[in-house]
């Protein structure tokens, strides 16, 4: 699992910082979280092979998370991209990019699907047998998602040495790989624990921005191995929380310690700060796991 | 007049290229033309005092022309701006501006006015003391109109020490800025050119781009002191204008021939060449006066 940080800064573009978009690769699969102005710059500047980007999932319909889709769109269109593009986003997403779309008289070579959101439930929105993907709630000024990404446990794998010994023969090993026992000629049932490993362990990736403190998405990240929360303010600006709708570092931490994430990435940052390190000692005062600040270009093997 | 140079490429905005957009400052006005993606962070790297912009001019609806309009709306509202802001563009621009507020709910703290277009005739569509705009319309795949920018003649001169040796009184001074003609107690007339200068010369500016080749434009433009001429291709490329309806370099050097032009500003190149030096070599076959490349960042005193 690894995660680029094409932007975590909140509000404005800046020559030195840019909004909201980050890509995660999980298990084969590229996706692409947020999109704010500048996204398709920030894509070709990491050198990341973009093209292989098909799922697109945006939290929230403000611009520093969403200003960016359209070029991108338009930008696969001139490479003639030829692979079908799945968006996800609150209602509204299809009525704003096709417009742009069809003022500019263009229309995509690819095919490009829109996948609504209006629930206030979490749900599952996206499901191969790579990835499962979920909608987090969450507590904003407009309709907003935060998503968690989790791989899908793997076959077992097979003990082959073990396997041999007992002179298993090729036409069990999927059985096996499904966690099924053996029963030999003789009559011996073998466990199957005894002649597989465990598959490798799930990964998974809990976004969660833009966002006012709320405990009513911990039962949905629980145990998540690594969580991004926004954390727009220091404590010093917590005033601003309420009317913002956005958190403090020590609320990002708290919600990482409730969820018992396994690492913490810090973003979403306001752009008054000039110190991003300080985002990590408020939220330490919290919480205990890994805490890691994420920043423009910053790459996480996780 | 000064012209600086945001974005000239075409299509698609690289790590090292920038989308059309440019800042014209005429006779105390500052105007932005044109606003490729990314146009609000280039502001910022030229250091411009772009909450002075109060008129923008789209010239039309494809990307790499107006995607950075609304982060730099957006920006405007998050910084407070308070002064009106015009928005000259084709029919369209205003649903899709006002599509992307609403869904994010956001309200300009400052009123935003859009002026849509839909003529194919040249059209005055701004005019205060300082300075004219004309649309200039092309031909290109959607609706498209050029804009030529002109200072209006200010006042003549007092010649102080020819008036003064007169004994005219200061009563009569407006009358002589104003072009008129004085008569002396002794009856004498004296005819202005003789106690006044010239007013400053007239500063114009045409801004061409996108649209294939088309003479149509020369009696708009014609003695123009400075144009920018979309020179998408060199004539390598020639076959490609009539598809894309864009102009080759020999293109736009023979449109500033036929209209006189003082300076011709090429730009809008294709991200296919390497060497943007070839557009001024081919231009210059046919074009006589000088020729400035145009280039990101570049800041043109004419």
């Amino acid at each position: 699992m690894k995660l680029t940080i094409l932007g975590c800064y909140a509000a404005t573009p800046r020559t030195i910082t840019n909004p909201t978009s980050q890509v995660l690769e999980m298990n084969g699969h590229m996706f692409l979280i947020d999109a704010g102005e500048g996204t398709q710059v920030q894509l070709r500047k990491k050198k990341l092979k973009f093209q292989r980007i098909n799922h697109i999932f945006i939290s929230h319909l403000h611009g520093d998370h969403f200003y960016g889709l359209i070029g991108l769109i338009s930008t696969f269109m001139l490479l003639n991209r030829k692979a079908d593009l799945h968006v996800y986003g609150p209602k509204g997403i299809k009525e704003v990019i096709l417009l742009q779309l069809r003022l500019s008289n263009s229309f995509t070579g690819y095919n490009l699907y829109f996948h609504e959101q209006t629930s206030k439930e979490s749900k599952v929105i996206f499901q191969d047998d790579k990835v499962i993907v979920r909608t987090i709630p969450l507590d904003h000024r407009v309709y907003t998602n935060g998503y968690l990404f989790e791989s899908v446990p793997g076959e077992r794998k097979l003990r082959i040495g073990a396997i041999e010994d007992l002179g298993i023969d090729r036409c069990y090993y999927q059985k096996i790989k499904n966690g099924g026992d053996i029963t030999l000629d003789s009559g011996e049932v073998i466990k199957n624990k005894d002649i597989s490993y465990d598959p490798d362990p799930t990964e998974s990736y809990a976004f969660c921005s833009d966002t006012k403190y709320s405990e009513a998405v911990v039962p949905i990240i629980k145990n998540v191995k690594v969580l991004y929360h926004e954390s727009t303010f220091l404590d010093s600006e917590e005033h601003y929380t309420e009317r913002t709708k956005h958190c403090t570092a020590k609320e990002a931490g708290r919600i990482a310690t409730l969820a018992n994430a396994g690492t913490l990435v810090m973003g979403h940052y306001s752009t008054r700060y000039n110190d991003i390190k300080l985002f990590k000692k408020e939220a330490e005062t919290v919480y205990s796991g890994q805490i890691l600040l994420a920043d423009d270009g910053k790459e996480f093997d996780l």
